[in-house]
């Protein structure tokens, strides 16, 4: 039948114009560390200055840390994290995409534990240490319907020095409260737009296809499925589309509370390792048709496959094909058919070393596909893939 | 579009069997309270020797309580306070259906605060103060589908003297750790398993038909009705279908996630604090036709109830009135279409009184209806639903 858990201990306002209520809120301290990026959009758009005057609402002072990088590394977080104790802060808030979000929550982790972020890594060159303490309180306000990072423990940070990226995960590193307000959102650009609007379509394609999903992941992916195939299209077309927006934030949310992902993601990452440059929506967009197709030839998937695509509106779907021609006709409408894996600089050649990778990578779980994949089947789904 | 807030800090382990995990949780003291109530049934089917096993592996010590009523009143709340603070119990675990955890929840709060239990009521005559201590942690195992206590901070207490039923909630009040086993639910007698799925039910409609709902809200609602739709008749026909037992306890929690009761809610209060012996699901269940059908004879809520039917099986619901016809075909299937509110002692004269009632107890959002109710529309619908 069915056997899971739910823990979410974040409280997450959702909606356009949420944003105002967070000085209502009860707040986890009394002097915040505001981390966001180096970028100029927080401040063009005001997103700073409205998360400022919440805190000044709720009585709460603040110190700006504005030097996230795109790919947050190790010397961002122990830097955020000297900030935080050079400050007497006691708390951080992260306002950005999955990069300020993740990078906060080792910030927030490196406020309060001894040594480097890397001692607590997994990766080759990690400490593999637990974290003495826990980290000090999290806010995140996400300005990206994509990573899902307001609703998980989960960070993705880059070591500069031995090149590694990891995940680092303690149950602490959970918001305390995040806010999901799409009116933050509203300047993503059209191609970002649907790039992290797949990546929340490709959290929850994966959960459904996912040989392990629940009735609850499968309850949420659905949902997520359903608004991204309705509002994407929209919020691609025309940015200021409000509605479309305010549901792409709700998808966006809904699939990372249960992001069961498969071997789709780490190929994406395979992908990505070999190119930095990579988007990873843009890289999951280019191997889905192959991904889905391989197991929808196979009739291994066909159930989940049949809900997804009533979910995205075929009233009476026959078969897994039905899924993968809706994939194809979304992919179409977010304007992401042209893309390329050789424009991406990948050549046909390179594919032959990504199997072997699959297995070293951070991703999805690779034993969870709705077939069990060889290496052999990776090379056909990425030799697929290519144009 | 929407505006909504979700939190929920409990970590709830679903699935049958689950109370097996139970122990290799982190568990929130060294020494709990297990409060249960006085029958027999616990302890005749081994679910207390199970609960005992599992705190004894966890190597956390226990003393029973076995002295909740099926409604709890403010004497049983303070006498399991004295035998937390008596024994040096440092948590309480409840195992029972919702009158346990209910009481269990405001053991756990007077276990840490000064005075009587009804100081922290609202009612008339409580004293309406706010706990200065927090709860201390609560764990629930719910050995029944229907209340959803497990997922939320309300209890439901009588006060033995004033005669007065009182909701008192504080946010201390959510359990650490909720276990949703349906292993646990397979004694329940028809009857029962009738009343308290159409109670789930009842929450999950009042929430689709509720004139504030979200799309999270609908969104488990939705899922409840369609697993009460397909699973309660089983489980009333059966009780030992493990399956149908299963998805019964999820629909009972999901439930309970958003609870956006309205007037029918209140509407069953008031025949409550008439007659002490009504069973709530059942109550419900004599006035759901009328209450309905109220609405979808004004056409007041077409889609919320089109949504209803869908999820009920209906594929293509051309009107409110086929959720209406969905309904009544559930209530025979869970071996229900019989119950009479003249049965209950209820007399039609008395119907009159009952209008005004309306606006002193506790129960749902009265302002929340599809349309607003004025007290000739409730008593039209008592009048309608009187047989």
């Amino acid at each position: 039948m069915y056997s899971f858990n739910f823990y979410m201990p974040t409280k997450v306002l959702f909606g356009p114009g949420k944003l105002n209520e967070l000085h209502s809120e009860t707040l986890p301290g009394k002097k915040a560390l505001i981390v966001t990026t180096g970028g100029t959009s927080v401040k063009k758009y005001g997103y700073l200055a409205r998360v400022e005057k919440e805190l000044a609402l709720a009585g709460v002072e603040h110190v700006l840390f504005d030097q996230i990088r795109p790919n947050p590394t190790n010397i961002n977080v122990m830097d955020g994290a000297k900030a935080v104790k050079d400050n007497g802060c006691d708390f951080v808030l992260a306002l950005g995409g999955g990069s300020v979000m993740d990078c906060s929550k080792c910030i927030a982790l490196m406020a309060n534990n001894p040594g480097d972020i890397w001692d607590y890594s997994l990766s080759a060159n990690g400490g593999k240490k637990a974290a003495p303490n826990p980290a000090i309180p999290i806010i995140c306000i996400t300005t990206s319907a994509g990573t899902a990072s307001e609703v998980d423990i989960a960070s993705v940070i880059t070591n500069d020095k031995t090149q590694e990226k990891t995940g680092i995960f303690f149950l602490s590193m959970f918001p305390t409260i995040s806010v999901v307000d799409s009116d933050l959102m509203m300047s993503v650009p059209p191609k970002f737009t649907a790039y992290q609007g797949m990546d929340a379509f490709f959290h929850a394609s994966e959960t459904v296809v996912n040989k392990n999903v629940h009735p609850m992941a499968e309850m949420f992916a659905l949902k997520t499925i359903e608004f991204v195939a309705k509002y994407l299209p929209r919020a691609v077309v025309d940015g200021s589309d409000k509605e479309a927006r305010a549901y792409m934030a709700l998808a966006n949310t809904f699939a990372g509370y249960y992001m069961m992902c498969t071997s789709a993601h780490t190929m994406e990452h395979v992908m990505g390792s070999f190119h930095d440059n990579l988007v990873h929506g843009a890289g999951l967009i280019e191997i889905a048709h192959a991904y889905y197709g391989f197991f929808a030839e196979r009739k291994a998937a066909e159930e989940p496959m049949k809900k997804m695509a009533k979910a995205m509106g075929i009233e009476h779907p026959q078969s897994g094909k039905d899924f993968i021609a809706a994939l194809d006709q979304l992919i179409t409408d977010v304007g992401c058919a042209n893309l390329k894996m050789s424009e991406e600089g990948i050549t046909r050649e390179e594919l032959k070393l990504y199997p072997a990778k699959v297995h070293e990578v951070l991703g999805g779980d690779i034993t969870a596909d709705p077939l069990p994949l060889s290496d052999a089947d990776y090379l056909e789904i990425f030799e697929n893939a290519y144009c």
